[in-house]
């Protein structure tokens, strides 16, 4: 069964560079990939928060929460 | 042609689980990776940081530096 893999972002330019060059190298035969912009999905801000994610861009898969870079805190989507 | 990945580490606990949960997930017909301990390969230091990699754990994909989480600074190494 896949893993499941989503990459929060909100648009940033370090946001879209993560995406292109980290999310979407994942091996997409082991890891199911959802991505979800927080500045248009806020209602997806709690559970980003519960599963660790301080800023984006961020990748969590499974349930360890990966920072890449740094875009935006969370705060400051909210 | 695989896209070359190195991923930069100095066997830190963040290191070792973003090694674990992000490094190995890369798409393996896609990408051609390399584990780099800077901690031992002292003459990759330069190299990493012409990459533009200023902490650890990082992943060098083509030529995007991405930092993930932060383990210990570059010039902790040295």
């Amino acid at each position: 069964m896949a893993t499941k893999a989503i990459f929060y972002h909100a648009a940033c330019p370090v946001c879209v560079e993560a995406e292109q060059s980290l999310a979407h190298a994942l091996d997409k035969n082991r890891f199911d990939l959802e991505v979800v912009h927080l500045g248009q999905s806020k209602d997806r801000l709690a559970e980003a928060e519960k599963a660790g994610v301080k800023s984006v861009p961020a990748l969590v898969i499974g349930n360890v929460p990966l920072h890449i870079n740094h875009g935006a805190d969370l705060a400051a989507l909210k």
